[in-house]
């Protein structure tokens, strides 16, 4: 673990220079404190031109790893290699900023919550919607008892477009692949966990996702070891752009979080009043929540302060994705512990 | 005056057949302890179709105003016609309900204004915006305190489209007949009275009503006794419908009313998130105050209360609309005291 | 059945003098057209008031059944009197009027309409929601294609409070109880069929309605036949109050229905921006509904024409209630043909 | 002027490290090809503080005017600086950022027009409003033939408490302070220029304004020279915080610009329906913006292209302010040639 005492910037290597990379890498490089080192790709051209923007070096993995002026890395490289990535991290001694999920698998993704836990570094997990402005003012009203017991979540989480059915393929399914985030959101907002799970959904844009094994919209349904509940609503496909809505229902009122919008512009027409449709996708409506999910990691790693969404997290809403998957296959409701063994 | 004590039903005659006439009828018609028995009109056809319609009689002028049995009138004729039958209500002693504008010359307005006070009868104007549910609730929540001393107004008041300009031509022009009904509202809702008036305005719809001597849009600035501010836009031709908000800043917060929508659905398309236009014009949006201010007027009758828009209020207004008439004719600031001479 | 030609009026009898009882009979009693002739409770003095308000006379069940001049009856008596009154109808050959639900076994609901269907009377069950303005504008723009095909439906139903335990106790449980107006509209704005049903449930506001067997909030997921998806929530204890809102997204887009304020006020305060919460109740919320509803029933009556809330509606929407209740209690998916049987 | 081609970065001199100063110096020094060299400011501390955070100097005027190596200044320095910043400006051939307004005299603001004029340099006055995401959507539609021809203009523009009063005393007024933005607005929105204006006002908050000879909320009407028609209304203590919205009716529609909230958190208590009140304040409210126009500056500069706010804006929106004081002060109507003499 490095030091990160006394003003000397902790160096950070990047793996993955794709759009989450970069969007990573723009956010810490605006961190004082932080240096981005290496950037790391197997396509070195992406690794190149990300580097260079930040005045980083492209490296390889054992590279990056291996260079023990390293002290965090933040991993935005595929799904299947952030089991691996954060494994060598915690071997490393190094704190450890991955993207979600953890792994496909429940078991790797377990190994890595016991690497990170062994290792004694930090390892933060990124569910940005925890740091959306509005998901965590609404949390911290709950919190404050503005509702009361919280005791119904509704979820919508609506995609503007299926992607590549390639890409789906080897997604893990929709509720590893999307409604992971969901998950964690459900676990965060009623602050419980479920008890039993049911979940169902239809391919209705595509066969050929039907064709590769998965859905494109499902509704799920949890109910939690102290009888609140919580539904969710998912689609690959909503006409209208991005969607990201959910409500609380508590014993004294009720909390929305809604969508934002890039204008706050009003239209009257002869037929109609009308107002901009959601932020197009998760990069424009999560801009802010990428920038202080990055900002909360260092924070953590330099103050020695716990992260607020842990590979612990990342493990239960795994846990939380294997249960609807096996729901939603058996045509059956799902007791989590059965889904946990 | 008839004695409305014992259950006897007060009965009523209704001039005018037109648009409003009929609304004001079928509410009336409504009331527990009234009874329309009259129904004048210059148009026979007009009066006998409404009269049908509630089990009422056609009558002429001297016919309704010579029956002592009518208790009340209810004057929903042209304008010019008012002042003559408030006259004769006065003398018959029988209470009076009148549409707005008392008259288009202050002194017959005054004159009306004096002899329904000489004569002891309830005499009430149309102004029935004070009765809608959205702006009666802000009224007294204002009253209440919520806003702390009220400052400043802002009136948007836009009609779907403009009458015709023969109609026009018979006005009184915009201020006597548009704005009638807003300078009422600043009254009301800032519980001052006028000290100095700016009104400006041009014609961007229609030539025809320059020709006609009047212009279709304006924008009017009171400041009041005690220094208040009140501005007021009106247009003759919103592409959108009717529009009727205003809103009041208080030393301690804002109050707004908005419009009203025939319903509450929203659609989200590819582009725009949308909702309905406001409820089309003034039968549509005023439905619940009409109905309000004729169970207030009768209220008032049988009760011996007092009315909440009096003649008085009829006559106030009037002098707020000469003034803005000679305001913009004149280009200048018109005090209100030199005004009311 | 009665000969309506001719303008001779429908005379009726209002079986129920309760809340909703007197509702139907004052938007009965404005219907042209309609007489109301009887009011039957076994609570005399509420049905001597009842009649009395609108000059009807009290019956009572032989009275009023047997009166040949009788040409539709209103049936808003206890849930449990429901199928005999309807069975006594058709077999006088009068058109019914029913509120639901049509009854608690789907065996008695079925022979009610066998019985109406054989004796060729209109047979309407009061799913007034059908009738809300902004509900029925919303399943219009559904059909004219405004939202390509209809995918997901959520439906959010929430009352201010729970009724007493007593009558829990008799309500026949919370799906046919309260959710029996959701999956109505389920039916009629994805227009399909559940193919299987999941519902669960908890007990978050009262121990006593544990105790009287049933649930106080549940949320329940159906299927379609063509792969549809539904998911309704509900409470008993809403603290905001009455809410009443779905959404239906369709492959080109959303459509919300909302709720309804009292007024349109907005509140600037220091520290929020604020409207009124949704009207109270069901009185209040589908006070036009109600209205629409009689009148549609009259019009079906006199025209001839179809009603858009049969008793077929009704039989279907206790199936689904049938199987909600046994998905609870059982803690499975049920198919819909099982529950059927 | 410095040849700002082949990459070589443009050096800048900031005058003022204030809040507004530390804000354009922190977005400059984003700009790609741009270099913040010197921050002056008399407040040697503050200077050497900013400075220090972007790795700057801190230097006198005369130096920082002498370095020929500055290619621009960015003048945030108290107003009665403004004028004297930017001839020197001119006269070193420096392109020139100037926050509003350029002076408190119309004499000194043209002055200044006609130095950069001569000198051909960029000077550009820091409207921050037009860059508003909000603000320059709705622009863009206008342009775009969305609304028809623009008839009307309501600005609401309200700060959330007053200045001190020692502050006001030297600000020129409420006119030239704070509406000199609105009627930068007014020019921009309904591209046209004022043919009379009307001010009236009053103080409302605190005697010591008046005192001052300063008023603390303001109602401003201007007619255009085609007729069109705007108002303004303003206070310097809005309770609900800070208060920037206006709309544009056109002939064929309306758009409205409103506030921006900190997050879309929707709360239902057991009274009402509520969300959060607007962004606090003007670094808030306009912080995209302020980021916009510095990028807008940079680009004029190095791409030759004209900029979006020029000095004769600013001379524009002076007179307007010029003759708004004298509007108030003698209670008429002002003619715009007039003012302009």
């Amino acid at each position: 673990m490095t030091d990160t005492a006394g003003g000397k910037p902790i160096e950070v290597a990047v793996f993955g220079a794709g759009r989450i990379g970069r969007i990573h890498a723009a956010n810490l490089a605006r961190q004082p404190g932080v240096r981005l080192k290496y950037v790391v790709d197997v396509n070195r051209e992406a690794a190149a031109a990300l580097a260079a923007q930040h005045g980083a070096q492209v490296a390889d993995i054992d590279g990056a790893m291996g260079d023990a002026a390293i002290g965090a890395t933040v991993i935005c490289s595929s799904t299947d290699t952030h089991a691996e990535l954060i494994l060598q991290s915690a071997a490393q001694k190094k704190h450890v900023f991955c993207e979600k999920p953890v792994d496909l698998t429940l078991e790797r993704a377990r190994a890595c919550a016991d690497a990170v836990a062994r290792a004694g570094v930090v390892c933060m997990i990124g569910f940005q919607r925890r740091f959306d402005p509005t998901f965590s003012a609404l949390k911290a009203r709950i919190d404050a008892g503005e509702i009361g017991t919280p005791e119904m979540l509704v979820v919508t989480s609506r995609d503007p477009g299926a992607p590549p059915v390639d890409y789906i393929r080897h997604s893990g399914g929709i509720f590893k692949d999307m409604l992971i985030h969901d998950f964690d959101i459900f676990r965060w907002i009623l602050d419980d966990e479920a008890d039993t799970l049911h979940a169902t959904g239809s391919v209705l844009t595509d066969p050929a996702i039907e064709a590769a094994g998965d859905i494109d919209c499902t509704a799920v349904t949890i109910r939690t070891k102290r009888g609140r509940l919580c539904q969710i609503n998912t689609t690959r496909r909503a006409a209208y752009g991005y969607d990201q809505r959910f409500e609380v229902l508590g014993s004294e009122g009720l909390l929305q979080a809604g969508n934002v919008r890039p204008t706050e512009v009003v239209a009257y027409s002869k037929t109609e009043v009308s107002s901009d449709v959601p932020e197009a996708f998760f990069l424009e409506r999560y801009r802010a929540a990428y920038a202080l999910e990055i900002t909360h990691f260092f924070e953590a790693v330099t103050q020695g302060k716990p992260v607020r969404t842990t590979v612990a997290d990342g493990v239960k809403a795994l846990e939380l994705a294997e249960a609807a998957t096996r729901s939603w296959r058996e045509g059956r409701t799902v007791k989590l512990d059965e889904a946990a063994r």
